[in-house]
């Protein structure tokens, strides 16, 4: 099922090529004004295009309001948008030759000779644009209770940008990333990063990446224990976002190496308020928020489209072949997924904030 | 909600030290034949006592059939099983100290005063027991299609077992793996492992891990794009194991530095069938699974009760102290999560072959 | 949430004046082909304008299909559907003097100032269009499996029609009524019926009537006890179609003054089946299909939008005062509600059918 | 699937001869205290035995807290409850007879020979043992809202009990009736109405009867147009209960003869508040509570379980034959069923209130 959220529920329809892609987002509280310069800037942080790294597609993602939206503000019934598809070139696409990394053969296996696959059809991260548009909604709604997001590439090959402050969170630092065209703390590093993202494109190949998100000023006591931990309900949505393959809260994968006495958060008051001192668990005790700000990493592979030559099947002869994938692909895509990331953060936040 | 799973849904509920845990579990076929030798066995393997790691706690883990079992099959109505709590000391908790790395913090503030704190209350790892019946009877039904799954610590400290083999998945190896108190495919690795732990409890402090998790015969189109993703619903489950804190598939957070010629499965036919030569997406395209082994990691914290003492607050006087933990705990549950993974693995394969 | 359904899932969008409503239908298997012309019949029926009863907007309810349909069938993907609006004249509507009978005191409770109050809003009839519009596809499906629906207008006023025969269902009949303006099973009635609507019509008033709806070639199995038990899902689709305010399978409420030796079906084998002599459990027992046709009745209330003067509130002043309702409204909704009865009872099976 | 409800959630399990019976219900509040002699109040209203009319079987409907109550007071994590079953006599039985009206073909032909045929199995209305556990529960929630909930026999056979006035909704009587071994609000009415039974007893028969329930104290906006509809809600649960076959709101099947101009509820001030004169609406405009009192019924088909010979088919020869049906059995089963319906209702308005 395309939907996901028990009170704040996005529901994702569409395919690449088709007439349009959209989005229906019920449980939105009536009478929320919403800024629409800001949705669109969230928006164009996600389209192609923005830089040299992007493909040059020219995808105007406009969305047009359908439904839940009169005079200003939400109506809090179901708010309905709409992307109609302008820039669709499907002549590039040979349906029969599997991409290696994508989708096709899974997607042959799942709907047959009926699915859309052109440029990918309803797997199309063209579907991303929808969900950043819905947690571009999310956003505003969190901003009012306080509540920040943000998200900045961490690393890509072997260079790294600097980290947010796992204690602070680093709020103050959220709206100079999301100004920025390549969305790193460091701008050297984030150069540094394009230059070799555009070493690997001029060698017909792509780059993957890893996302760091962090957000501040959640209430305590968001999430539960077990099924619904906070964990699973980011993880959930964080997957549901194409090409992300791995995902991990506060030291994650660190801990494997790490004693208890230094992977727990000391206790400590500060103004009255029960603090830790340090943020190993990524502001998460027992799957429920502690106050500390949430601090999660997702790794995106590289894109799968390249240029260079791969082995594969052709799926009407079932034989061995090559196939080298034309069209306009991003050697990376993991700058346009960082708002993406924010977006579904935000989409999951305020569903365990609804049914808190 | 404590309940997971659309087609095949698990209920759990209990606390370590109230009058018993226990699982309902709807959607069960009618008329399927039960292992009870089975089940009990992969009972024992998540039970405490199993080796000199393990707290002494004799806990009894026997599940008693409350319904949906007669005569030696399923009825296809709910299958309800209880383990009632036996011994059960409470008085080695303070609940006004706040155990770092637990839930008493938040627990506190989500549930107030009348949270039962006693062993951690819902909280409880015990809670993990219910888990495992769960998937030992869906791992009964997954197996009768072929479907095989196992795991193994792949990682304590930087002590590295070996990994399987992403191509083959490894199955000749899951019964080998099963029988070990010591859950590795190599059992030197396993020892050294132990010393380890031991090394570290000496110490007063404990340990984490990192749990690899491989599915072998699953067919092709399980899964969706998006929200429904494989990954979406594997992580959902996994982040209700507690303590786990990261989950990667395939080769995960090496994507970062991989270029997509290395990442991409090149496909190529092999008696007949579509497969790929490597296995770097872990099974899975697009969301949906390729019908190579389906391999993924997860790591689990250090067990946060440590003797150590550690500084936190106590809650009655909102003032800075310092907790010294007594009572019984594993300085490390990597090796009894094994079979919890495992479990959660199969509780969310049969559910997505339920709704395929 | 505006969605229904587990495996069949319909989530529906928009307001009467707004810029259009819309579904996204999502769980449609890959592959049907759709007869268009169909559904542009299906949607004509609920359409007004078709008779002298019926308001006489001109409403074009031509859907677009966004996604989910690809060169003539489904792909398996969400498949949306959009209706854009065109005729809305607003000015009928004078926003704080409440209409008896209407949403409009509980829309604003609910929803604030911020509801879009025009034309009853997101609480329009014109929302039943989607649903006869997903409604229309899934009778495509059912259809397929040899699953026929069928509804008319049992009643209106004290003016009954002749009923569908409980044993066989009468499903010969089904398309004869289809094609009528007026869906009867006798004609004579029906025209009977329909001078009586003018004459209430001619006295500034309404009416309203009961539907009886019937399926045949159901398989046995569909359904569960409690709480998905057959009746529970149809009763729970039923009631969100406007102005329905009571439901009753099979001999309904007449079961009050039966006794149990007359209200109980024999069974008795015919052509190698078990079938039932009688069918006054309308094809359900236990909350299950028994292969018998499916029976059950609605009740719509009459039109609350009438123009003879009624007492009521301003919003504004919180004072009484009188309204009299001007605009174009039905004297009678029960012969434009019998397809959406049908499309309703369609997607419910159809989600039943999927998630046996 | 055996649960009910999103933020209240009710999940029952067991069979009528199996080890026991129970409900896991999530959702509840952290720090309710529960009156533990009001929850077996209302457990022994639906206990048969209560009067000549019930069974003679002695159940003993005790439920045992398996979890998510400590200390006097709930936890906020799943309240687990079991009934053991004691007195089963299963040699009553003969599982190849089909009992007319009975689900023993349905659950046959659903389950196949793995069907716990025993007393009816999972289909016995034994289960409704733990729904009205659950909404003993859920009344005391209710409870400290203001908001209460009463029913009694409407109807049985033609004697008719005088009904609740829809403007107040008689809250006055609920504790009379409560108290009644014979729920009616005319004693005389239930002293006729219980002759009557016991004449179609003698006469080997049974009969149905009409349940009235009414609610006040709601708050104006619970509910949601469309698919949420309060009374989308209240209709899926309450068709749960076994042997109910209709229902309806307000006026219900009358308005079919009305007039709009009767069926309005005219609005007007009172007490500063907005209220309607008449309630023929049953306290609901456009799905949505408009704080006027709840009024529904439902029927209750008569128990299908006669003395009588009846008409069958045996299944294991598949040929026509009779059965009579021994064992103890209600000729009556509307008045156990009145707190089954008001525990129905307490559920379902709780997670409403709950999702609001």
């Amino acid at each position: 099922m395309n939907c996901w959220g028990e009170q704040f529920r996005v529901t994702i329809f569409g395919e690449s090529h088709g007439a349009g892609i959209g989005v229906v987002i019920d449980g939105i509280p009536a009478g929320v004004p919403l800024d629409l310069e800001e949705i669109r800037r969230e928006m164009r942080r996600r389209a192609p295009g923005q830089n040299a790294l992007s493909t040059p597609r020219n995808e105007k993602d406009e969305v047009k309001f359908l439904s839940g939206f009169f005079a200003g503000k939400t109506t809090g019934t179901p708010l309905a948008g709409l992307i109609e598809n302008t820039n669709t070139i499907s002549k590039d696409y040979t349906p029969e030759l599997l991409r290696p990394g994508h989708a096709d053969f899974t997607g042959f296996m799942k709907y047959g000779e009926c699915h859309d696959y052109r440029g990918g059809g309803h797997f199309s991260g063209r579907l991303t644009a929808p969900i950043v548009f819905a947690g571009a909604i999310a956003k505003q709604i969190l901003d009012q209770e306080g509540i920040k997001i943000g998200a900045h590439i961490l690393r890509v090959g072997s260079i790294v940008d600097q980290a947010f402050d796992p204690v602070t969170g680093s709020p103050e630092l959220f709206d100079t990333i999301r100004n920025r065209t390549f969305p790193t703390v460091d701008a050297e590093a984030g150069d540094a990063m394009q230059a070799y993202i555009v070493e690997k494109k001029n060698e017909l190949d792509s780059v993957g990446g890893i996302i760091e998100c962090s957000v501040t000023g959640l209430p305590v006591g968001l999430g539960n224990p077990f099924f619904e931990s906070v964990e699973s309900k980011l993880s959930s949505m964080m997957f549901s976002i194409p090409a992300v393959k791995g995902i991990e809260f506060g030291d994650g994968f660190q801990f494997a190496e790490m004693p208890g006495s230094m992977a727990n958060d000391a206790f400590c008051m500060q103004h009255g308020t029960v603090k830790t001192k340090t943020n190993h668990n990524g502001g998460i005790n027992g799957g429920i928020t502690n106050g500390m700000p949430l601090l999660f990493k997702v790794v995106m592979k590289p894109t799968p489209s390249i240029a260079k030559p791969q082995q594969t099947v052709n799926l009407k002869t079932m034989e061995n072949t090559e196939v080298s994938i034309r069209g306009r692909h991003d050697p990376c895509i993991a700058h346009r997924a960082v708002p993406v990331v924010e977006a579904g953060c935000a989409i999951a936040l305020l569903d365990m904030l609804k049914t808190k």
